[in-house]
């Protein structure tokens, strides 16, 4: 079995300081939980900016401010930057990020590959959407991120494969567990992995709750696992003990070691995902 | 196995007449062909209603003058009214028609279970907009069809089941085929239907050109089959000749002899329903 990707993803969009002091959310406690997170292994920094009040921004300063924190200790490490709607839904806002240039450009660049529903929240991404924001990717060199939730967004990446939009290799963070979404379970996971196109590797999470049965399924047997705070707040299953990103990242670390699984590097993983 | 249902959808939101001059478009002839299509043992007929342009509209007078016409004649046929945003998105707009009553409230009415894109644009029903239509509907007594693309609207249902907005038994439409969906397979099938909620009743299409093999399947081992013009204009696959709604309902008698599957009532389908 190929050595395992770790993907980090420290802040997200949705957790706060009011819900958990951990978050990382100025740009320096995200350089900070990044830096710290290259001791585990991880390979890939899955990035979301906030603003002074703790809000997602799309604003390149910030981007720049963080790439730049990190870059400076850990060149080689794989830097992915979102392009999320969830907060502002002008394509110019979401793919300002795809703007950066030379030292400064993200690796890669998240892309979620349909409109659908959170919790609270429809998040709308208009198939004109995705496909402008994988053509500025494609025309500035920066690999997509495919973000599944369901069996539908995988048909829509070969959609987009065929109309030459993505080049392989394909890397997929598959994402199980939202409440409108497919479930952290065995069959709905299987039929995602069997639908994927070839030359992909995809990483697992589950949301919340189903992050600890999902990333322990990943270290067994996916390319990768997707690990932070993004996802789920919470070291337990009762929620009774918040967690830093270092305990969930510790967690796959020990893992790791327990089924004998390699960790990738962050130069093995450019080379896996020709970056 | 038990009699098939047949639900009729023989306009929806996208035909136009420039496309096929069978679609029905005015009450008049959505009244006509829903009145003919009774004699091919329709038990339920789905309504998207128009104005004098022929675009979608959620004027309740519309919707009335179309109810009013078909229960004239046909006063035992099951009507489910759209209560779809792909035009407007507004809660009152889209749950006008669940105003009706008496002779004209509809026995039933659509409820999409999540966000999702169709080929060329975003179709947004956040959580707030499902869960207050579905409250309206169980206030004023219709019952949801619950239309389902992909796995995660199972779940959905799942969720609103446990809040107590749903009743059973539950009424779904599987629609298979759309380009960011789950797709006319046996496998997305398979295990859709297998997360169903116990009670549950399902209709069975595909969207275009799959159209002719889901229908085919679901006469074959489904509850029941969703048939018309709105899910696809054509007679056959290469799309060389346009289909009448009635062709398309012929077909599904034929197949229906064909395999020995007899045809459900309206009233068998209501009491089996409990409208």
């Amino acid at each position: 079995m190929e050595n395992l990707i770790i993907n980090f993803a420290p802040t997200g969009m949705i957790p706060t300081k009011k819900q958990t002091p951990y978050v990382p959310i100025s740009p320096k406690e995200i350089i900070d939980d990044v830096s710290n997170s290259t001791k585990f292994g991880v390979s890939i920094a899955h990035l979301h900016a906030r603003d002074d009040q703790g809000a997602p921004t799309y604003r390149k300063e910030v981007y720049e401010e963080i790439i730049y924190g990190i870059r400076e200790k850990h060149p080689d490490l794989i830097l992915v930057t979102t392009t999320s709607g969830r907060n502002y839904n002008e394509f110019e806002k979401r793919s300002a990020v795809l703007e950066l240039t030379g030292d400064l450009k993200p690796d890669m660049a998240s892309l979620t590959l349909s409109s659908l529903n959170f919790p609270k929240t429809a998040s709308i991404n208009s198939p004109e959407m995705i496909l402008k924001l994988a053509e500025k990717m494609q025309n500035n060199g920066i690999k997509p991120e495919l973000e599944v939730f369901d069996l539908g967004m995988i048909n829509f990446a070969k959609y987009m494969i065929k109309k030459g939009l993505l080049t392989p290799p394909y890397y997929f963070n598959i994402l199980l567990g939202n409440i409108s979404s497919a479930q952290a379970k065995l069959n709905h996971l299987a039929l995602l992995i069997s639908e994927l196109p070839d030359q992909s590797y995809y990483s697992l999470t589950g949301i919340g709750d189903t992050q600890k049965s999902m990333v322990g399924l990943g270290v067994l047997m996916a390319d990768g696992v997707r690990i932070g705070l993004e996802d789920n707040i919470w070291l337990d299953k009762k929620k009774n003990i918040l967690a830093k990103n270092s305990d969930l990242l510790e967690r796959v670390v020990n893992l790791a070691k327990a089924y004998e699984r390699n960790i990738a590097s962050p130069l093995e993983v450019k080379s896996k995902l020709k970056l």
